[in-house]
């Protein structure tokens, strides 16, 4: 049974993972959708009651049947690096791959219709409230007037984009930034405008699952917290030392019913730690990155990765 | 308790379930995202372990906790109408109010996760096939080799876009067309080709299913079916007529099967019927058009849309 790890060329979290699979001797199969068709190819024939489906990379079949997992790493657009590149070849391409791999009895990590979903910032709250995570105050509106009176309730703000784009993630990044006392909030009719309580916090806490495993680190706040500079840790230019820390019972809790009721594999959960040890939710990403981690706290995150990919498909994860 | 409908200004479909709505009592709000922010606006506050959000449409606000059912008609892309537009408020908007949407209790006609999926061509034909829908013997494949293999086996062929877009989607307008004897299928290795067994076929079945309700139409095949022209009875000309017709009960099954496991509360249903009476699977479209049918047929499908909407939320479909 093979792994499928969708990525693009240069990744170099999805090289260590094929490392630590070939050296445990579980074929593995990488391909960027990109090169579809062209370097990448792909067939599929329904009859006689069956779907019998294959993929081809560098002259190698594999029957997909034969899956025994799907690693949606970092897959390029489908048919965008194919000869004839086209809007229209990229959609019938990605609805040919990504429409028979849907059929397989493969699991994924993480199934494309759960990432979806897991990426809308405003179901990432409820979902953690629901899921018994403390959330802080939040408002997301187009509304002046009622940003104002969040703004008179709650004097201490921090704005984020909605969408939750990250620091590199196609241009789309924002800061998170905190509010200056007196801002009038008229610019919020001209977009959903997202405000939250700003935590004060005394670390950041990165959360990695994947599976069941979790890999808590903790990065201890610097003396300049209170500046406006450094709400954000993802910008911060460095001196950001992570440390390993057990996860409390609670928060183990409920992050495992968030991936379960999310149906993700995967998830990277970033939390601000208060003064009272609180690990206050501020996001899910269901690709989050983890080498960064890995590297300052040797926790072994790809190789948990691997192990997930490579166990027999007794529990399929996604819908 | 209100009923949400997405779709654009100019929507008579949208019209009529509005009109029969209202006679009976039912609040509607209809609202097209391409509004938002401006003439739409969004709310959303999470507090006190609760999710508070609101519309607001022309000064009118309505509660997403008071929600119903949410229609997703014909929804323009998000922010798109609004002053500012770019691709950035799109996403935010986007993100604002699918993201709230999610959060409330509301019944969808089609949840967005449910739409997403169901549109995956090759996944359908598992699918139906999984439900006991007899479907051709279909190949898809970018290899040349493989689709003049499966044309020995099957002489008689039809090619259609694996995307399964339609006449009129974003100019993706393909129809159904039969291969000449002879054909080389080089151009296969160019973009993913879906080759069918062409089903000779006595009458065209449109089978619309709205929540349990199932109604089914018949246009019975001219002369000139052996045409290449005719084929895609999407592209006739005229000369066509619909008549109402009882579903098979082992189809009934089926259907019901694939809605259930799809999550979906609507779909359209395209059969191919042959000389056997049998009817063939060749696509369900959950957003599928039922005017034409309406109109011609005399069967009330706008009137169990808006029955279903108004209906009490005991059942929620969708994820």
């Amino acid at each position: 049974m093979t792994v499928l790890i969708l990525t693009c060329e240069q990744d170099v979290t999805a090289d260590l993972a094929v490392v630590e699979l070939n050296a445990n001797g579980i074929p593995v199969l990488r391909l960027d959708p990109a090169e579809l068709p062209g370097a990448v190819d792909v067939s599929g024939e329904y009859a006689h009651g069956a779907f019998d489906g294959h993929l081809s990379v560098g002259g190698r079949v594999v029957a997909m049947r034969g899956l025994r997992s799907i690693w949606v790493r970092r897959p390029g657009t489908p048919a965008t690096r194919s000869a004839a590149a086209s809007t229209w070849l990229s959609e019938e391409s990605g609805q040919a791959l990504y429409g028979m791999l849907r059929c397989t009895g493969a699991r994924w990590m993480n199934h494309p219709d759960a990432a979806r979903q897991a990426r809308h910032k405003p179901w990432q709250l409820w979902l953690a409230r629901e899921c018994g995570l403390p959330v802080p105050p939040t408002l997301i509106t187009t509304f002046p007037r009622v940003a104002r009176e969040f703004a008179v309730r709650h004097p201490d703000l921090v704005v984020k984009p909605v969408s939750g784009a990250h620091p590199g993630d196609d241009g789309l990044a924002v800061p998170t930034t905190r509010i200056r006392p007196g801002e009038d909030f008229r610019a919020v009719a001209h977009g959903p405008t997202l405000l939250q309580r700003r935590i004060r916090k005394t670390a950041d806490i990165r959360l990695t699952v994947v599976g069941e495993r979790m890999f808590a680190a903790r990065a201890a706040a610097g003396p300049d917290t209170d500046d406006d500079a450094v709400v954000d840790v993802r910008f911060s230019a460095s001196g950001v030392t992570w440390r390993p820390v057990p996860v409390p019972a609670r928060v183990a809790e409920g992050v495992t019913a968030y991936l379960s009721r999310a149906r993700l594999a995967y998830g990277a959960f970033d939390f601000a730690e208060d003064a009272d040890g609180i690990w206050w939710f501020l996001e899910c990403n269901q690709s989050g990155q983890f080498g960064f981690i890995e590297i300052e706290t040797g926790q072994p995150i790809g190789r948990a990765v691997a192990q997930w990919l490579a166990a027999d498909a007794t529990d399929p994860t996604g819908p």
